[in-house]
């Protein structure tokens, strides 16, 4: 991870913040040339809100962009189809991604959309998440669509 | 249209209520089984908002669901990725689309993941977004991705 690891870690405290409140641990930050644009985590179980996804959260933080150019999007899980299309529609350039291994998500879509994606397989964001889901299995279920 | 009007008109005066706002207007409805889950509207202009979307506003107001099987999603303009990909996400089965003549959205994608998308081609809709657009076209290429 190197030069990232501070970048992250601001997306992985979301996450850890989220999970302290009783929410779904997951996290993100924007970042663009070494400063931070804003966060977010997923509010689901804080606001009863479908749509703020960490990701989301974070962006809706940042507000008004004219232009996503040079930003780089944290997240501490692979970006579900929303996500992934937000990270599209606004061209964020490159995505760093936490753990894939809970959730795949949407790589290969963002791949195709011409977004650079990393996955660094931190196992703090597997094991937050791993901790949320085996106490909360529907809450879990319900926030990626799934029946 | 036939049956659909009165659930299309709930999308159609939220993106009024938004043009009279000095919104983006495009709004959206969550409709199942005759029952009003739902409305959002753009809330760029209004909140700064990035992210609200009249779809993504709309699946926020409803809040919390376990299930969207029988919804049907009414939205004035085709869903661009990020909403797209908040139907997909949520499987929400049915789209009705106001019109995609000013932003073609995302027709294609929500198809290949299963979703039944109908475009009526209201010019109304689009008339409101044209008078929008020509006084605002930065705001309105800010919300759509565009460079």
């Amino acid at each position: 991870m190197g030069t990232t690891q501070v970048e992250y870690d601001a997306a992985l405290q979301q996450a850890r913040t989220g999970f302290d409140e009783g929410g779904i641990p997951i996290g993100a930050a924007l970042w663009r040339d070494g400063q931070l644009l804003g966060v977010g985590r997923n509010r689901r179980m804080q606001q009863g809100s479908a749509i703020l996804h960490g990701e989301i959260d974070c962006l809706n933080t940042v507000g008004r962009l004219t232009d996503y150019r040079g930003t780089t999007l944290y997240t501490t899980l692979s970006p579900c189809s929303m996500c992934a299309g937000a990270i599209a529609l606004f061209q964020i350039p490159e995505v760093i991604v936490g753990e894939a291994t809970t959730f795949p998500g949407e790589i290969e879509f963002l791949r195709e959309r011409g977004v650079r994606v990393e996955v660094i397989d931190d196992p703090v964001a597997t094991d937050l998440l791993a901790r949320f889901a085996a106490n909360n299995p529907e809450a879990w279920s319900e926030d990626i669509g799934g029946r």
